[in-house]
């Protein structure tokens, strides 16, 4: 992997990655004509016990680009100045213009529940430089070359003080609330765990503390004994399958087999197996309805809060917006007052849709 | 309130409620042809520490409805019954048709993860008779009504030993979901206690067992004291607000001053309030673009498993679907891989919008 930091003119950190060499003469452009100073702050919710984030100066966007504007496509008008110049590179990673979480964040209000900057970082991750293809249909060793972007942005991330957890992701279609059609992720680098995470890794420390195993590696394991017939995808290294307890139609999750505690940790073989059940899920999911399948993507690994986490298997979950062809899955009461997903469907047929498409890679 | 138990030919059970006496002549029509034999079972998502409803029945509903027809209006052609027969009632409780959960569930699948029965109910509430109104713009009396229809389900569904927690709920509009118009809520009684209810009954009881006194109760105080600039309605006994620290943009509490466990704890003149409370939010709601607003809103009450719950109060949380006019809240990769929410806009700034709604009850 070749990597080029620069910096855009408001201060702004542009990193270009390539499977090849990148010339050291390329530059950072920045579309936006004022200065920015972000500022964020985090509330403590008392009765959830979590918090949430506040970022009001997102609302005052200045920019205002023209319609057929796209500014994660390689500038090609000086007058026009994109997020990312033109040139070799494959993958790009950005701080967000207008992040919720910063590390300028400063002077919280003082209000009647705790509250905190919203320090941390929001990076914008554009997958490449076409802005008509989708993650699926990257060749595979640009899929590839994207495990290790993620993994070196946990690394850095990671090791900054004020990250506890690093948090890729990529919401995609506009059923999700995408504007944005350029394929592209985002990275949330929080100051403290967060709740979903924070919930997934008590649960598996309780198990490893009892069997001296991880989690996720024993479900893996089996699934694989009992649950063949929701298997998507089996490497050597990396699998791919409908959870027996999927909450969401067509949900997905990929990882790796061994209980490795983030992509960072992963080995070459081991990056190669994740990028290829990777692209072959999304690859179903695109070919399921012959169109673009919409979903977020998250990954969850170990936070970066410097304890142990010999408890944490790094893995990806996918949620996608459908649950039938022309009937979306709404978040509803049940969902989002409960907690408790409610299925129509068991993941053995969802699993059965998607092992029926067929893929070549 | 007067009260009309009936049971439909398929054995699901209608209660009829009225302010005025109900004639003991009525009868419950019921819209199926087929017998319906619900079946649903619950599996363990180990990684989450939940459990997931599985009724794959619900997919395969024989009962296909002409266009117009309305099954949740009063049956006037006995040709075509719907749920509820004429006559002088003003709320109506059925057994949903398609029951996520149901006292019926048997014989749960043997799988890799834990899983049980899909016991516990699912009700429908029909608030109304007039299928052109809304839950806000019925009369101060029906709302006040319901708010006992509501205490008294809790009591009864909470009685019976397959039900741990009462979860009353409205899904409201097209955009959370909403196929059918007529006014009408939900209820869900669930066998165990909901992960969203349990999150925030440890959070109660930690602050009780510290304080002796409630969390929201002082949460209320400190409100009063230090945000009355967010509060939509303050009453002798009930209190509507924006919370200081809001998730969704709009979002509104509506509780008892005191700490109620639940509806059912209300004395009459707490119920007055508590009815008129939710009523201003909703006009309120309706009024800010002259148009219906979406939601979901939901019932946090004590569970009904048999344990003391010194440290609940009682209150409903109100989720709107729009943080702007033409603009939905998504709830995206951080919001539902991370469970960080993400707000563009101030608790303050909402309030404040609302704050200006004339509303007349």
């Amino acid at each position: 992997m070749h990597l080029l930091r620069l910096t855009k003119r408001d201060g702004r950190a542009l990193i270009l990655y390539a499977r090849g060499p990148l010339p050291d003469t390329l530059e950072a452009p920045s579309p936006g004509t004022t200065h920015v100073t972000p500022n964020s702050h985090l509330r403590w919710h008392p009765l959830r016990g979590e918090w949430v984030a506040y970022a009001s100066h997102r609302q005052n966007r200045t920019f205002l680009p023209p319609p057929e504007y796209n500014p994660l496509a390689p500038t090609t008008d000086p007058a026009h100045p994109t997020e990312v110049p033109a040139g070799p590179w494959d993958v790009a990673v950005f701080e967000n213009l207008f992040p919720t979480l910063t590390p300028l964040a400063h002077d919280p209000p003082e209000l009647i529940v705790p509250t905190r900057p919203g320090r941390g970082a929001c990076e914008v991750v554009v997958f490449t430089q076409d802005p008509s293809t989708s993650l699926g249909r990257l060749p595979l060793d640009h899929v590839r070359l994207l495990v290790d972007v993620w993994a070196q942005r946990y690394e850095e991330l990671g090791a900054r003080e004020d990250v506890q957890y690093v948090f890729p992701f990529e919401n995609r279609g506009v059923e999700v609330g995408v504007t944005l059609h350029h394929p592209h992720g985002q990275i949330y680098a929080y100051p403290f765990v967060p709740p979903v995470a924070a919930r997934e890794l008590a649960e598996q420390r309780a198990h490893y503390e009892r069997h001296g195993r991880g989690l996720l590696a024993d479900h893996l394991r089996a699934e694989i004994t009992h649950g063949p017939q929701r298997i998507l995808y089996q490497g050597r290294h990396a699998i791919a399958l409908v959870p027996v307890c999927a909450r969401y139609p067509y949900e997905v999750w990929v990882a790796p087999l061994r209980a490795a505690a983030s992509l960072a940790d992963l080995t070459d073989a081991e990056r190669d197996d994740v990028a290829r059940a990777l692209k072959i899920v999304l690859l179903k999911y695109d070919g399921l309805w012959q169109r673009p399948f919409p979903y977020i993507m998250v990954f969850h690994q170990a936070p970066t809060d410097g304890m142990p986490h010999p408890e944490a298997h790094a893995h990806v979950e996918l949620y996608p917006a459908y649950r039938m062809q022309d009937r979306l899955k709404y978040l509803a009461g049940s969902e989002v007052g409960a907690g408790v997903f409610t299925a129509d469907t068991l993941p053995d047929d969802k699993a059965a849709e998607l092992r029926a498409v067929e893929v070549t890679l």
